[in-house]
């Protein structure tokens, strides 16, 4: 089959792999119908070192079961099925507590010989804690907003949810990328009534405004600091969404956020070390929260209203490509004249 | 009248300074019946610059009102009051959401013009807003245990709160001086269930079980964090109180915290910047939280255990010093013969 690597910064081919298969009796091999490029493969496509094996790519994908492993029992053949960003087992104490993404015998797509999403089908470890069944057809419109919940919407709710938002809560989004702008329907859904969302691409600000942000901060730095100061009473902001994951972005949160307020970070972060003492975080008792979704605790939450059509999550996706199109994909996003790209294998 | 004024790294002296008196109509004029050396107290006498000027110490103490200005309504002179280690004017936002340490009129002893606490008497700004009267004699053998709320069982009580321990709750508290001790009592009557002390001082460890710990650990680094992790199932704690402020017990505290805990800090941050990435809190969705404790907002909810002797924070005091004899105890502090040392001016 044809599936996405990477074989260093901005060097990604669609090769030909043996096809998956069923390897052990919890598996399934599910044909991906929709994956997607995510802004954290963006991450690879500029620093990832040259190798001559390469890495395969992808962890977001809506697909069709094709065969289960003799142990699974909440998948069959013809299921139409969302796939979280991370597989586990389902069973754990991690698993049990809603935090997936620690499964103590999961792991992450595209990674310890398990293949990625970017591909035309995909060996899932661990079927029946994985995979969930979406009661839809492979041809359904609505499999882009299924497929959000493989990650992006996921992983929005997730910072919403670790930052406290409630109903009438005020909230700074900072980043209107998918994440970023998902996490403003998030915490809208969650009640959210005043929502600041930090960007300054206006496609993608006025989605967010779709989404419920109320109001649209394009300033940076000092300047962006300032603005959501005014726009949140003064004091700044007592919950902030960092959909980014660079120090900018971060240092961005700390500048908006209130005293004794919360940043709930999604964005993947690119650094190590940032400032956590006495003038930063400790001084003004915040708090730090977030991580990688647990997109898999989320799904049957998040999906009943993308089945009925009250939220449209799909809608960040603002480019198709087919599989053997992905490279074209990578480049659209990261020269930003694509927010999100579907790849329909 | 007489006060300590710390002239440099090691260098504490009782010196001759103006009276305080009353400046502004909302000043009360207190004069210190009880004060005492903090573990924060510590940082400066390891490090701070030498100046000629020196500056005044002391962030903690009960004492009697002996002046009030024209403004002042909730306490009178001779009441018997405790005064948290930051003076907050109780009517901002932040005062009223209980949160003084972020009052935006607010400050702390011993900066900018405000005397320090270990010294015969207090300028007090915005007495109503600062003060809570004791309801005792100014000989009463419970001065210690309410001196207690000035701080350090205020800051242990606000660990707790912060690192959200309930009844049943699994916690560790890393460090076992006053702080941590009273972040064990503090969790101990929110009702944790198991409370592991990290600290490797027996008579103070000691003191530790009596307010409440089921488990004490003296190793440290990785022997200290496997032995955690085994007394907590395994995977670590899911709370855990970091009332040091150095940099090792912060990587104490995120290798013992299990993944989705949270590491609440009340030590001082003695280091700006630490790990924050991928492999430390974000991968593991841990969260970061803590901050010099609103002690202010805890006095009325702490004080009627302290005043029927419920309990007794008051015996971390383990050496007592008159006003001249402070620089001695800021030597018995810091050679750790004293756990914690009150001043009787």
């Amino acid at each position: 089959m044809r599936a996405t690597y990477m074989y260093g910064a901005g060097d990604v081919r669609v090769v030909e792999v043996p096809d998956p298969r069923i390897q052990l009796p919890t598996d399934a091999v599910v044909r991906v119908v929709r994956a997607c490029v995510c802004g954290s493969d963006l991450h690879p496509f500029h620093s990832l070192p040259a190798t001559p094996e390469g890495t395969p790519m992808g962890h977001e994908f809506v697909g069709v079961v094709e065969d289960v492993g003799s142990e699974v029992s909440t998948v069959a053949r013809g299921d139409v099925v969302i796939a979280p960003f991370a597989w586990s087992d389902g069973t754990c104490e991690f698993c049990r507590a809603g935090l997936q993404t620690s499964c103590l015998h999961g792991g992450f797509w595209a990674a310890g010989g398990i293949g990625g999403a970017q591909a035309e089908a995909v060996r899932v470890p661990f079927a029946d804690g994985t995979l969930v069944t979406a009661p839809v057809t492979e041809d359904s419109g609505l499999l882009p907003s299924l497929l959000t919940l493989s990650d992006v919407y996921g992983t929005g709710y997730h910072a919403a949810l670790k930052g406290g938002v409630t109903p009438g809560s005020t909230v700074t989004v900072v980043g209107d990328g998918a994440v970023g702008l998902l996490a403003v329907l998030a915490a809208r859904r969650l009640g959210a009534e005043q929502i600041v969302l930090m960007g300054r691409h206006k496609a993608r600000t006025d989605l967010g405004r779709e989404f419920g942000a109320t109001d649209v901060v394009a300033e940076r730095g000092e300047e962006g600091i300032a603005k959501v100061r005014e726009l949140t009473g003064g004091q700044g902001s007592p919950i902030v969404l960092e959909a980014v994951g660079h120090m900018p972005a971060y240092e961005q949160a700390f500048g908006v956020v209130r005293p004794g307020g919360v940043i709930s970070r999604v964005g993947v972060p690119q650094y190590d070390q940032a400032s956590v003492g006495f003038t930063s975080l400790f001084g003004p008792n915040i708090t730090l929260t977030g991580g990688p979704a647990p997109a898999r605790a989320y799904i049957e939450t998040l999906m009943p209203a993308v089945l009925d059509g009250t939220v449209d999550p799909g809608r960040v996706f603002d480019h198709t490509v087919a599989l053997d199109d992905v490279p074209e994909g990578y480049r659209a996003m990261d020269e930003r004249t694509a927010l999100k790209v579907l790849v329909r294998p």
